[in-house]
């Protein structure tokens, strides 16, 4: 369990995007508020996250991660949440994975024990503020990546300057052509594996790569191309191992984000002998929310390979402020509160005020054409009865696409059970 | 002056984004700690707000103003910042223009005393809670405009209910066919003024309309349907006083984006005779940070009408991550970290940590191609010879096109004289 009392006890002052407080409340006391969306008691636009979604879909891969004998260490900067990092780590989360230096501090300040930095550190004053909590909390532990033989130097030094007691953790990135960032060859990466292992500030305490990536207009090539990339990191695993690099007590093996998990489970299933255990570390982040868009496209397609059981659970409610032109409808959401970087959002209800517990499903045809920064566009069907019907006032949700810069547009989000009443509230912090 | 105390004396915690601390520091020490951009004292990425570019800006628009005999409500919601709405009430501009009752709260939190609320108040939980703020402060006030007959009447409710002392200050929004809220002729929004005008609850403070939506690819045709519309604001505003349905001691006159601020303090020229004084006011908020893109742009379109003076005064720094091909550059900079909504980020210098007290400015043919969320993809002109010098650990910055969409990115933001030397930081609220 997380520490997660100093976010229950904080106070929440009027202005917190997506409450409409006239005073002060505790975070804690959002639950008895008795709020519910559909009756327009928050503010608009509000994010809401589905609690039933979202206990699904941490239970729904906790199992997959069990039956696949694959760990999971979910990419925390999808949320940045630590209520919602403390659901994953309670849901079996082997740890988190994150981005950067100040995401680890932030994961670290809220009791995370274990966090893989999927990126190389490259900043000396990143690298010490990072090597510092090594240092002064014995029950912390991160891993570093690495694709630069400068890179492994720097760390070196910066280890020895900081007068660390144990060697820092880190695992060799394999990249690929056109890629971003990682060892171009199997060759290059040993060469960094054979230098990580002769320092003594040093281990190498596995291989990672990110094949999340390889989504392009061919799909049957991008699959291809993801399978020979996940040979490549058995390749080189096997190599660095047969060398006897790995200075741990297992290797871990790390892949996957939330576009083929189902891919990297079975390619990491261990037929092989290895020196020592393998943990296999499944790094999905978008899975915990799901969307209405990208991600859902990409599962819909890994139906064809695996059932794969995610729901949606993120939603953003506004409200039409303005009907402008019969197919026009004018929203309170805008750039700075829906994701708009893959799809703009996309509408799948609307409500009228007090008109019963469930919102009305909109069909397909409604579309959100533009955003600015607080307004969306929503066209209307020119043959719909809501040209008429959709008045100033009513409420319309939008699902997303690509949860990840959705979170960081919220300070506080809301979690609502199947009705829509608002049960407690999340925090994340960017 | 507003009350920024809380936020000097506020203890930043490490994994502050943008600051790379091993122990936590309290705000206002921030300028003590000799920490230099370009000796990479801090995170990267990190948002820098140049001291210098901001205060020739403000003073800029405010001797722009006196100048045209105009008021400037400069448009809050592009930084929510409160030391830069500080910056901008203590040059002389007449109050803040915010977009939603959220933003409402966040300055009247840090004393800003009065605020055009540039949309329409939909919600009745959000309109309530604005106007607890008239009737428990008298010292505040707030504008807000409609384009609603059944919106008018909400909020007479609403200020009856909430047992208001004064009435509720509205201003009529003119709009035009196309484009996002507002009346859509002189007529219906006649017979708004007049409702307001008649209603005990309300009174007509004024006219308000947006031009700057009409950017689009026949340039001279926008600053034909620019100009009338302000003709069109001027018409409805002069039938309001015929009619005398204006309530107030002035009459008050609102539109001015950051576009075409000189088209607007030209139009609002006052030739004409009116029942009361009338202030004319822009709302222009992008001018305080200006940009390297869009609005750029812009500008050097004005300097053929009107002599310009704005200066890009923010610049996002990162590092350079991974150099995994000759040509591609990896920055520790993504989607979380700079505006992508217009345009991707321009990279305008680089600098090698320790090699002087000035970046070198990069040639055309530097481009970002793309962004991951937290990823840039610097491409390298392939004859260039940072194809080989441009190093793991190198700093890239980039101007930014759209300043609203990365203020949002940044809770906290740093402040740096021209040689880069941190002075000081300013806060964000979103």
């Amino acid at each position: 369990m997380l520490n997660l009392t100093s976010l229950a006890e904080q106070i929440l002052p009027t202005g917190t995007k997506g409450l409409a407080l006239k005073a002060p409340i505790k975070q804690t006391d959002i639950g008895a508020q008795n709020w519910n969306v559909l009756n327009g008691d928050t503010s608009f636009p509000v994010a809401v996250l589905k609690q039933s979604a979202l206990q699904h879909n941490v239970e729904w891969m906790k199992r997959f991660c069990e039956a696949k004998n694959i760990v999971l260490a979910p990419h925390g900067k999808t949320t940045m949440s630590p209520q919602i990092f403390d659901m994953q780590l309670s849901n079996g989360a082997w740890g988190m994975t994150l981005a950067t230096v100040t995401q680890l501090h932030i994961a670290h300040r809220f009791g995370v024990k274990r966090v893989l930095i999927a990126n190389q550190l490259i900043n000396l004053a990143d690298i010490k503020s990072a090597l510092h909590l090594l240092k002064t909390d014995p029950d912390f532990t991160f891993y570093a990546i690495t694709d630069n033989l400068d890179n492994v130097q720097t760390l070196a030094k910066a280890a020895k300057e900081e007068g660390l007691t144990r060697p820092l953790p880190l695992m060799v990135e394999l990249g690929f052509n056109g890629g971003r960032t990682g060892c171009r060859s199997i060759a290059q990466a040993m060469t960094l594996a054979r230098a990580i292992h002769a320092s003594p500030y040093l281990s190498l305490a596995g291989i990672e790569g990110y094949e999340g990536l390889l989504v392009g207009k061919n799909r049957t090539e991008d699959l291809i191309n993801v399978h020979n990339f996940i040979q490549q990191l058995r390749e080189l695993t096997k190599q660095a191992d047969q060398e006897q690099l790995f200075d741990g007590g297992s290797i871990l093996l790390s892949a996957g984000g939330s576009a083929y998990f189902d891919l990297v489970a079975n390619g990491f299933a261990d037929d092989q002998h290895w020196s020592r255990p393998l943990i296999s570390i499944l790094r999905s982040g978008c899975y915990v929310t799901h969307d209405h868009g990208f991600y859902h496209g990409l599962v819909v397609e890994m139906q064809d390979r695996e059932p794969v059981g995610l729901l949606p659970a993120l939603e953003v409610w506004s409200m039409v402020q303005s009907r402008p032109e019969p197919d026009l409808a004018i929203l309170t959401m805008g750039k700075r509160d829906a994701s708009y970087d893959i799809d703009l959002p996309l509408p799948i209800f609307t409500h009228k005020l007090g008109s019963g517990v469930q919102p009305t499903p909109l069909p397909s045809g409604f579309k959100i054409e533009k955003m600015n920064d607080q307004h969306a566009y929503l066209r209307i069907p020119k043959d719909s009865a809501l040209c008429t019907e959709l008045k100033v006032g009513d409420l319309v949700a939008c699902g997303i696409s690509h949860p990840c810069t959705t979170f960081d547009k919220w300070a506080l989000m809301l979690i609502a059970n199947d009705n829509y009443q608002v049960v407690s509230a999340i925090n994340t912090f960017f």
